[in-house]
């Protein structure tokens, strides 16, 4: 069994989601949101690096998984998103946990199979795979996402691995 | 007297600067620069962390006084340099230390005195301020120089709250 913390970081709004993978097996442990509002920026990264910390620290993630961003229109917000993804994956480091990194692609093929589906069909198919059916915001079912993608390619490594013995 | 650290964050080298600051007294207490040529990027931002973490351990500044960064031509570009500075400023937000941000005119305006000097002249009056001889890299003097612009506006901050008494 491993635990997967995934992070879909942003510089108002980190979501992140907390996954059991275990073979093909998945259980939803927690999601949610880290909301900052602060004016002054380095209170913002300090939020998202305290939020996630904390997530860190309650969960117990054994690795994280976070998208990987390219191609941004606006050189200011992709400044400002690689600042929020930068504080969000050194919460993660200061606990010397492993980051994967995945294309946005990847996400959507492994969640939805097309790598060109939409938000609403991400969060449909998280609920549906994680057996949810309460409220999650956009953010959280994106970080579980993440979490889900790691746990597929993980667990097609696994069975590589096992097929090269 | 505060201990004031000055970084300037790049995703390949990112410079520091400590400086020791009372009343118009500067002094250099150290100076380098964090280097990565990691290909997996959330190696290169532990590097950054871990490198910056290891300053703040080893020197124990008061405050950290980072340039800010605007515009930028490439969106790519200020992305890495956004997750480089977002882990740069997390390694102080870790051992909770003030963080300051001035604007790169700010800097330039007061260590040059001129808002459009260029790294060159910065590195001149960075040496000649600290009364340093030796070789510095570039990136090493502009951190240096932060540094620097943050015991001048600190130094003005406390005479005016001492004219106001």
């Amino acid at each position: 069994m491993v635990r997967i913390l995934g992070v879909d970081p942003g510089s108002r709004i980190t979501g992140y989601g907390i996954v059991d993978a275990e073979g093909a097996r998945l259980r939803l442990v927690a999601a949610g949101c880290v909301t900052t509002a602060a004016r002054h920026f380095p209170a913002r990264l300090k939020a998202i690096y305290d939020g996630i910390l904390e997530v860190v620290e309650t969960w117990r993630p054994e690795v994280v998984a976070v998208e990987q961003v390219f191609m941004h229109k606006n050189a200011d917000s992709a400044l400002k998103l690689g600042q929020a993804r930068g504080a969000a994956i050194c919460a993660g480091l200061a606990r010397s946990l492993p980051v994967h990194e995945y294309a946005t692609r990847q996400v959507k093929q492994a969640v939805v199979g097309r790598g060109g589906a939409d938000k609403q069909q991400v969060q449909y198919m998280v609920k549906l795979l994680l057996n949810f059916r309460g409220e999650l915001a956009l953010d959280a079912s994106d970080a579980l996402a993440v979490a889900l993608c790691h746990a597929h390619y993980q667990q097609t490594r696994q069975r590589l691995a096992v097929s090269e013995r």
